[in-house]
């Protein structure tokens, strides 16, 4: 199936708020999500403010790019929502006002005990020739029209609104469009090296325009493999998913650590709890994110159950029975102090395994010998206490983060968790 | 000052990521914040694939609709990372590699002792005729390029480079194009009402068309209110917004705990700073999320010191000194175990302030008499403690979010940091 066959759709945000810098755009996300589910791939999204002429640009735009277009926002009942106009001018047809759509409207109001404000008869009006989407849950209907063979559908940007007749309507009518056509994905989450490295490792798996296509992208040092197998019928496209998945693993070994939206403390958390094993943990520079992201997961009380934040040198001594002595000797940011900081918190806990971590977050407090972002983290158990020493870059919080991240990683590798496909 | 003379921005966001409804894409709308500072409105944001015809299309339509294009993505060392190639196609040029450019994607990786992949040097190649923007943060230089007037930015996609060279480089350069117009932006951060009450309280505030606009946006518990003055030169517009932000902090008093970016984790630490007091602090359900907020800001050793994150029962005992009887009579979800943690962090630590939290963060191990979302925080002083019982809402991250702000937000209103402009 050649990639000129695939249907795609592109999705146009409409509304001044989203070009402001405070409002994300969690609608676009939502629909490509939905569409994928139908195979149904997303090349564009558009986000324009609520002018006329502007959203007639971003529909010419994407029905250039794409077979169907869903639009968002700007069917409200005032002077700033000028979807409806937008789409009869794009259309090149006038806007009618249909007597159905308004006694509807009217009933909405009705059902509240409310009179229909007269400005809410605009949302009555949809362009000559186009069909209404209904809104059991607002006022404003949506559109649905065709242009050259493009579908194209307007609607509302209420995100309750939109979900519901995005699913209850516009999916099933985009389902027979994309029936040949199966898009099937898989996720890879690896930790452990960076992204040239991983591409390296992978070979051409990446090379544009393959099928299987992998996709690589990187958020806080977690790097995700996404596969998208394309074929004919979905059951073609799992196999060859399935197929490419496991070439990778075996590329990339124990640095794919999970799938799917697997985080390291879930992986961690379930190797604890499969191996019936208890986790502790005393951190200095991180101040509580390694608990923090250890209790995110729900159900973590069964494995984990003390945490430090020795923050001060006297917390280390006094809570974790550092000495004060190797303190002054080494430093509290050295691999002496973090491995005693790790058995001083497996013996008080009593649990099986303890990991420590010191450093030096910033962006101050570094110095020659000791730069920003020196942290030391060391993994306790029965049989003795391994410590490594990395310099983690950039700000405070990336480094507080790349060293938690690497804390849980070395637990997991330590816990000899062979091949997450057991996990 | 009419609008036609008002220059515009258009965003452009690069990478397959945000188009597979799994990442929304937070950069758009960073950017377009960032440019309203230097009072350069965003008219629109284009999203699109990792293909150089997509991005080239995008392209073309922005220079259509704005006099600046900031694009962002596509710059990594992967095959799929096509955004210079789209850049020179779109400007009609080679891409040449360009010596300074790849000594310095060296020096990067020499930094940390590894050899260059021979795939980064396409880092170093950048448009002829094009400049490069330096990212001192990661491998990829950016590129700033014009074209028929239009000036061309593409920034890296990791936040931290891009918002870095964003701030340092792109912002001062584009400052002289947008003398003549002037919108001035005040932030106010708000905590302890909802947005109806907020927006009961401000009266017609918000209304549109009204200038000073006043926008309102809840994030986390946290309600932003934004006050945008536009005005013909910036003098008038920063005395608008002045004048609107002084009118906001009489009418919402005590419920205004900040301004711009700040957290309410800072301005505690800020006022216990100019107190010179001290903080430790005992977690159940939070799970060192409370001590992550506040040793996430710099310098807070200065008034941190003792974090404990007695997740299990026998930890309250141990670590806290909780008399078991206590936990077995009343759950160690009660106000007083909350207390008992709270007096027994602030003796072991020896600090001014304690801070305890014990809940039920789900999505398992609530009860009618005890449901989840059930939180009690303590705050311990030489004077006494103040315990408080709160039931959150929804899911497990927003019950502990909200839980860990609460605790914070009790301690401002302890420390009577009377009126936030002291802060």
């Amino acid at each position: 199936m050649g990639d000129e066959h695939v249907k795609k759709a592109s999705i146009l945000s409409i509304g001044n708020e989203l070009l402001n810098g405070r409002t994300i755009d969690t609608n676009a996300a939502y629909i490509a999500g939905r569409l994928r589910t139908i195979s149904l791939p997303v090349v564009s999204v558009h986000s324009v403010s609520d002018e006329e002429a502007a959203i007639e640009r971003a529909l010419a735009l994407a029905t250039g790019e794409a077979d169907v277009v869903v639009a968002t926002g700007g069917l409200g009942p005032t002077d700033d929502d000028v979807t409806r106009q937008a789409f009869a001018g794009f259309l090149g047809v006038k806007l009618v006002l249909r007597p159905e759509l308004l006694e509807k409207v009217k009933q909405f109001f009705d059902r509240r005990g409310i009179e229909m404000p007269a400005r809410n008869s605009i949302q009555a009006c949809i362009p000559r020739g186009a069909a209404a989407i209904e809104n059991e849950m607002g006022t404003a209907p949506g559109i649905r029209a065709q242009k050259d063979g493009k579908r194209l559908f307007a609607l509302p940007g209420v995100p309750t609104e939109m979900r519901h007749m995005l699913d209850t309507q516009v999916l099933p009518e985009l389902r027979p469009l994309v029936s040949g056509q199966a898009i099937a994905v898989r996720r890879l989450k690896c930790f452990g090296a960076g992204e040239s490295r991983i591409a390296e490792m992978i070979g051409d798996a990446m090379r544009r325009g393959r099928n299987p296509l992998v996709n690589c992208t990187v958020h806080t040092g977690i790097i995700s493999l996404e596969v998208v197998a394309t074929a004919a019928d979905r059951a073609e496209a799992e196999n060859m998913a399935e197929r490419e998945e496991r070439a990778l693993r075996t590329l990339l070994g124990k640095l794919v650590y999970g799938a799917g939206d697997q985080t390291l403390a879930e992986v961690v958390g379930e190797g604890l709890v499969r191996t019936g094993r208890t986790l502790a943990v005393a951190e200095s520079c991180t101040g509580g994110l390694l608990a923090e992201l250890i209790t995110d997961i729900p159900g973590s009380s069964r494995y984990f159950t003390y945490g430090w934040v020795t923050y001060s040198n006297e917390a280390k001594c006094r809570e974790l029975e550092v000495s004060r002595e190797m303190i002054d000797t080494h430093g509290a940011v050295s691999e002496q102090v973090a491995q005693a900081m790790a058995q001083g918190a497996r013996r008080k806990a009593g649990t099986d395994y303890a990991i420590a971590i010191t450093g030096i977050a910033g962006p101050g407090g570094g110095n020659e010998q000791k730069p920003v972002g020196l942290v030391y983290i060391a993994v306790d158990n029965r049989d003795g206490t391994d410590t490594s020493r990395y310099v983690f870059s950039f700000d405070r919080s990336s480094v507080r983060l790349r060293a938690a991240q690497t804390a849980l990683n070395t637990l997991r590798l330590k816990l000899d968790l062979t091949g997450p496909v057991q996990i």
